[in-house]
Order: C-alpha cells, then sequence, then structure tokens
C-alpha cells in the first residue's frame, strides 16, 4: 500500500487558496516527498501527515517554487526531533543549493545525504522503494520520478512441498530471506514464481512532452503530470517556457498507457482547471484534475 | 494617513491557520514590509495588497521564520515586473544571507540596496517615512523598528501674512519648499509652528523585554509585540528562550505610554491567545491580540 498525497497543485508561486505542486508518499512507515516549493510544511500539517518520517526528498530541478520551502521544513524536521538521516536526491548541484539556503537552517539534529544526479536515467532503492529518475526537458535540468513499490512473485506451495520444506520455513522465503533446512541452504527463487507487477507512481513536472516520460510512465498506476495551461490557444506560450498543456499532458497519459492521470502545477493564471476536463478526457478518459491534498491509496493489483 | 497590516502572528513556523509574524505598512503608494517568513507573500496576497510596491524590507533578525519567504517574495516581484530599487535594512550580515538565499532567485529585474545595522540605534529617512532600527535582546542580533510619519509644525497665516506673501505662495511653503518673492527668499520655518507629533509605529519580535524598547516605543499609536507564551508559568521558557509572555509585553506598552499593543508571534504551542487577555488588560488596558492580516489605518491625532 502506497498513500499518495499531492499537496499542491500551483505554479510558479504560491497562492491563497493553491499551494505549489509537491508530492508526498507514505510507504511503510517511511515517507518520501518530492519538491519542496515555499508553503509545501503548511500542506503537510493541512493534511494532517507528519514531517518527521520523511526519509528522502527527491528535487526534479532547483526553481525556487520547487525547493524554496526546504530550508523551513528542514528547521521543522529538527523541532520535532528528527535524528535518521535523510537523503536528498536531485540534478548536479543539488549540494551547493541546498548549503546555500541552509544560511537559516544550520543547525540540525540530523545528517544529509546527497544522491546527484548525472545520467538521463537513475534507480536507486530506499526505504523499501524502487526510485527512478528521468531526465526531462525543461530551460534548466530537471527530472522527472517513478516510485514503485516491488511485488515478488507468488508462492508455489507445490515447490514448497516438493523441496519438502516445513511449513514454518515457508513465511521467511516468501518475505524474501534464505534459509537452512536440514544443512542445505533454500533461496526464495526456488519457491517464488516470477516477480509480479508491484505499485508504480509516475511524477512529472516542468518540461515539455518527451518520448521518455511516456517510455518510464509506462504502466502506471498513477501519473502525476504537469499541466501548466488549459487554454489550447496557449500553446505557444507551453513551448516558449518549457511547459505543456493539458493535452499533451493526456497525449502522454494515452501514450504510457497509465490507469489514471492528474494534472497539476498550473499556472496562476488559470482559475478554473476542471472547465478544461471534458475537451482533456476526449484525448484521455481517465484524467483528473489535480487538487490541493488530493489523495489516494495505491493497492497491488487483484 | 499610515495603513498597518500584521500579515502573520505566529512564531518558529507557519501553520495552516497561522502565517509566520510579518508586518507590512503602506504610505503615500510605497509598501514597507518588516520580515518575511515562508508564506509571507501568501498573506499578502490573501490581504488583497500587493508585492510591487515593495520598497523597503527590515529584517528583525535572520532566523528562518523570519527570512524563509524572501527568495519567493523577490521571484514575485520580478514576476510583477517591478524595476524600481529595493533597500533592505537589517542586521550585520544581511547582504550574505540574501545572497546566500539567492541562489534560487538569481535573476531580478531590480536592484537591491543593502543597509547593514552596527549600531545599537540607527535612523534613517526613505520614502517619506522616518526608520529607527533599536538593537533588542535575543539569541542572536535582532532590532525592533520604529515607523514615523513626520508630521510638520501647523502653517501660521498670521506669520504668512506678516511677510506680505501673496496666498498662492503659502501652500509651496506649507509642504516644505523655499520660494522666491520679490527677489527674497523665504524658508518653510518662517511660516510653521514647532513640528508635531506624526504617525509612530514600534514593532518588535524575538526579544526579552529591555529598557530600550520601551524608550523607543514611547508614545507609539501602535505598539506590535511579541507575546510567545501567554501561561504564566512559561516565564522560565521565555527567558531560556529569549522571548516574552503576554505580561511582559504588557509591562513594555504600559511603561512606553503606548496607545494600542497588538500581541503577536505566538508559540505553535498556544492554541487560543485571547484566553490570557483578561490578564493581559489588567496589566495594559489597551492591548489586544494580534490576527493573522489584522489592519488598521493610523492618522495624525485632532
Amino acid at each position: 500500500m502506497l498513500d499518495v498525497c499531492l499537496l499542491g497543485t500551483g505554479g510558479m508561486m504560491p497562492l491563497p487558496r493553491r499551494a505549489l505542486t509537491a508530492l508526498m508518499v507514505r510507504y511503510n512507515g517511511s515517507s518520501l516527498l518530492i519538491d519542496c516549493g515555499e508553503g509545501t510544511q503548511v500542506a503537510i500539517r493541512e493534511k494532517g501527515w507528519s514531517v518527521n518520517p520523511i526519509d528522502t526528498i527527491c528535487f526534479t530541478h532547483y526553481h525556487g517554487d520547487h525547493i524554496g520551502g526546504l530550508p523551513g521544513l528542514l528547521l521543522s524536521m529538527g523541532n520535532a526531533e528528527r535524528t535518521g538521516p535523510l537523503t536528498m536526491i536531485g540534478p548536479k548541484g543539488l549540494k551547493k543549493v541546498v548549503n546555500a539556503l541552509r544560511i537559516i537552517a544550520p543547525g540540525l539534529p540530523f545528517e544529509i545525504n546527497f544522491v546527484e544526479l548525472n545520467e538521463n536515467v537513475f534507480n536507486m532503492e530506499l526505504s523499501g522503494l524502487m526510485i527512478e529518475a528521468f531526465r526531462v526537458d525543461h530551460s534548466v535540468p530537471c527530472y522527472g520520478y517513478s516510485i514503485v513499490v516491488p511485488r515478488k512473485g507468488r508462492f508455489s506451495v507445490e515447490s514448497a512441498k516438493e523441496l519438502g520444506l516445513p511449513i514454518n520455513l515457508w513465511n521467511p522465503l516468501q518475505k524474501g530471506n534464505t534459509v537452512e533446512f536440514e544443512g542445505k541452504l533454500y533461496t526464495p527463487d526456488m519457491v517464488l514464481g516470477p516477480e509480479r507487477k508491484g505499485i508504480k507512481l509516475t511524477y512529472c513536472t516542468d518540461t515539455r512532452p518527451a518520448d521518455i516520460i511516456a517510455l518510464k510512465a509506462a504502466d502506471a498506476d498513477l501519473f502525476i503530470c504537469e499541466g501548466m495551461y488549459g487554454e489550447k490557444d496557449k500553446l505557444a506560450k507551453a513551448k516558449e517556457n518549457k511547459h505543456m498543456t493539458f493535452y499533451e499532458a493526456a497525449e502522454l497519459a494515452k501514450r504510457a498507457n497509465v490507469k489514471k492521470m492528474w494534472l497539476t502545477h498550473y499556472s496562476p493564471s488559470l482559475v478554473k482547471p476542471e472547465q478544461y476536463m471534458d475537451d482533456v478526457r476526449a484525448v484521455f478518459s481517465d484524467a483528473e484534475c489535480g487538487k490541493d491534498r488530493k489523495s489516494v491509496t495505491l493497492d497491488f493489483e487483484d
């Protein structure tokens, strides 16, 4: 189970009733945040979630609306007496940017580990989640992220019985542990079928449409994608500012064959994103408007 | 006329229904801001005021809750196409702190002039306002501010008549200009009485009570003062953290003989500041709870 909350839906600047775009997921007692604009910590509190269990912060890029809230969040995590290390992932320059901002958050009771992205695609596992970062197409280096909860293969009772393994060893094997029985080692692959589709969430903001997005969002349970403009005649503006229209996002969702798409990162000039959704759904039927603190719990299929 | 808005009333961290403490005043088309925590630009928008006319930003000190919103505000001022120079005033280190934070707000279409405070008391005039900064008693160098709208002396019709000045020259003299009449120069002091009491606003947060505060707030029309704790048994904590209780703030207001006091900068643990006000008013009767976006227009007496 992956708890997902789109903390805000704004681009460029925080507005009274629209926080800046950021995403938080909770999995197995650990939380992961993508981006942290001014006000993100307030949105977390408003949702009723806690800043303390945030073990990972991923940054798409370092424009102010995506990282301006970091010093305040770090201070609040410190005040919440967090002591465990925090991992930050982001484009090249991460450490330099974070350390500059920390001029107002110097003393923290926890360590920060920096993972700087240099490759176009980067994978790592953190707190049980598979994180894939992929370079998108913005005016500065910018990354999208897929978050995957992996799912082991189905446990084969037949195989376990054939191997003559007692029932008390089935569970550890199912959980991925190697066990010993009568002097012989048994590995999980001996009783598990092929790995099954896990839970997949793909998030990308601040980019033009790009093949890599469709590729990396493939078959996602939820695709959260920027849509800076709902007005069709703002395509030229979207191209100029390296953003997308709602319809371009919907085309990507369709190509990626995702289950559902939420739009986010609306221009401050866009007052009612809902009014464009009929046209968006004509392109991709499972499209929804992101709203501040819109949430879902994603689970394994079947 | 001085429009005053207490943009927020929180200390330490922004909360869903309590923005961080900051003050904005509008005078004669120009605005002045004191402090800019995370979310201050949202509070300005929520009030319906504009970020564009902010010509001066004063900082009390550089703890995150008082300056974390600066990069976002600067970006929004840039987006609002401000081009006129901006003056910042604050304790020593101002330029270093602001330039570090500007790693996420590098290109701005306006200049920033820095005024770093080294003295215990510093006076300057900006956009028609007299600004007095005075060093208070916090864990780091921290300043309170008085903002004064000066008021010229009363115009003496008798003096003007005695000097034989024609009526069309009275107004320029009244406005402080020197005029020439029949080859002779006439200065405003020749027709104006002694300078009268102007509008005075004093603001101070993040400090223990100190004599200088009572001195510099003397006879203020409005004294906005921190009150971190309403609970009387938190005096020791207030001393330890270099803050004040509501009652200490009220004592200062009484000593300074101000017309009215608003409390602000509440601890996140303080849920209902109103519940302590009877006891506060027993010390100083014209005390009020500050509330987010509480506003007043101050005018000259009589």
